[in-house]
């Protein structure tokens, strides 16, 4: 099959995402939540959580990693704060629960936090703190990964690159959402620059021996991911480590399996949440005028060399969000054929088979 | 003067500083607590909000731009949030009775926020996490600033490098304590590097017409700093000054004037300030427990090339902390001197004449 790239509208993708997640033995309802994170990424950019990932997680519920019914559970609970066990369901479902939740808290006590142990990759961060976003909140959400980033001084993967993602209601079109990992780029990144052959800048990877290297193909096998800002994105990887993970009661660093390929064996990974509500603070029109403030005076700056103007965080995310509502989530004919695969293996209809699609 | 390091013993600096801050109109007790700020800083080795600051604060003091007595009031209060007014006063004040309020709410909801308006700058943000140390508890403190900083994309200072300091009870000797700026070195390296007339490397700051250069003589005037990790930390940083400035009724970006050199107005600095009751969570001791675990899985990984360890968050500034306990605080002669005119000027003993101390 030819390098092609396919448009699909939401729905078709919505559709063959919760056809396979209850194929994999999830309840309709749980099923669609679930396809929602994953369509939601693709169309926000966030190609490498989206529906490229869905073999896996249903993998995972087929081999029983996952489970298909956990008993998620409040271990416990204060004003501020939740303790959760997923009970090793699939970390969407534990996401998307524990957030509401927390934001149900928060509006009573002003904030809360919650930790959850006992649960699984859960995909793009953002998704969860957005949640918060229609509720007047600002959000936040984390989780610890398996080992793929050196600490700073070190030349082995040692540590996760833990992404955290904060969501802030704007007066804008597009909420403010940061959603960054602590590396310097993500190994997708280096996966796609070997894949087109092209040297990758100093300071992203060291190889299996722990020098540094401008080849792609160094960081296979036995490379490491660098930690970004040096020292500073290594101890809030640290930081977000503790909070997913010691503060939870979840695995630790060695002790995180790959979710992707380790299928039939729980990851207890470990997350946080976290709600704060405006409205306990003063008025959420005066928060929002002030957030205009903000952004405008940010986008006032006059850009430099070789950019076109300053960004706002989310504001890409969004502008991509917009055009694939308008014109389809691209899919790649590479990814494509694998979900095709999988779906005749688990027997339901084809992606390639859904109308309308169109090639771009 | 030559140039010329001298030691002086923690209880010497404390008193020099606790009798500025009396002569600037602080009640003793007050000026113990700002003397305790000022004084760990310079142990820690964060000589840049040591006491080469005292002048400064002290001047704003009697200049009337931070009140001597402010009447911090709580504005708004919920189970697990508090939202101070420091009517002005000084940051570090402020900073330690705030915190002091959200760990006792922290004790019975489980979490608490706080956001602070009308305060000043309020020194190393590490000082007040590191109070949750000792009952328990994870804290958290962050400060918006005066813009220093390029968003990313931008050319022009329009940001402030907003600090965030995390601290965690460990059981090793040292706790660990994240403290860092948003920028990828503070200005004060980049004016260290003009004074030794040294190179800087490229990516640390625009020169004052918006140009990638490594002569630290291009940051004066109009140049600006960097952010760490480019867009992530440009990203946290907009965040930050959204927690510290926007949800709290603070200034933001422009609105913040130089608190060093604008001494007789406010600055309407705001903060931040969180703790996390580890207890709620589970056993503190079984936190410890793995804790240790995570420090001595990070410590037992191969150290890169010109890299003698991996460290932990803290674990330097502890080792200077301790050192300086026995051999004594290096103060330059250079800041000596300042500190004994501003001495005179406000009619108490010159530090020079402070015994103890002795030249290194």
């Amino acid at each position: 099959m030819e390098k092609k790239v396919f448009l699909f509208p939401e729905r078709a993708l919505m559709e063959f995402c919760r056809q396979s997640f209850q194929r994999s033995g999830l309840r309709e309802e749980e099923a669609e939540l679930a396809a929602d994170v994953l369509v939601k990424s693709d169309m926000r950019g966030v190609d490498t959580h989206g529906v490229v990932r869905l073999p896996f997680y249903c993998k995972r519920l087929i081999d029983k990693g996952t489970k298909t019914d956990p008993q998620i559970k409040i271990l416990r609970e204060k004003p501020a704060m939740l303790l959760i066990d997923g009970d090793n369901g699939l970390g969407q479902i534990i996401g998307i629960k524990t957030m509401k939740k927390v934001m149900e808290k928060a509006r009573t006590s002003g904030v809360c936090f919650a930790g959850v142990r006992n649960s699984c990759h859960f995909g793009m961060a953002a998704y969860y703190a957005m949640l918060a976003i229609e509720e007047g909140m600002i959000g936040f959400a984390a989780t610890n990964t398996p080992p793929v980033m050196a600490p700073w001084g070190g030349r082995k993967a040692f540590i996760g690159n833990n992404p955290l993602a904060i969501a802030v209601p704007t007066s804008e079109d597009f909420p403010m959402v940061l959603d960054i990992s602590m590396s310097v780029v993500s190994g997708g990144k280096v996966r796609l620059a070997a894949v087109k052959r092209e040297k990758i800048p100093q300071g992203w990877v060291l190889d299996g021996n722990g020098r540094p290297t401008e080849n792609p193909d160094d960081f296979f096998p036995g490379g490491t991911l660098l930690p970004m800002g040096e020292h500073k994105g290594y101890g809030l990887a640290v930081i977000l480590e503790m909070l997913s993970g010691v503060l939870t009661g979840a695995g630790i660093l060695s002790e995180m399996p790959l979710w992707f390929s380790d299928t039939a064996i729980p990851t207890n990974t470990g997350h946080f949440f976290m709600a704060i509500d405006i409205d306990a603070f003063g008025d959420l029109n005066v928060f929002k005028e002030r957030i205009h403030k903000l952004i405008h005076e940010l986008k006032s700056c006059p850009s430099s060399e070789g950019s076109k103007e300053v960004l706002i965080p989310g504001e890409i995310e969004f502008c991509r969000e917009q055009t694939c509502r308008k014109e389809g989530i691209p899919v790649s004919s590479e990814v494509l054929k694998n979900l095709d695969t999988f779906a005749s293996q688990i027997g339901i209809l084809k992606l390639s088979f859904c109308l309308p699609h169109r090639e771009l």
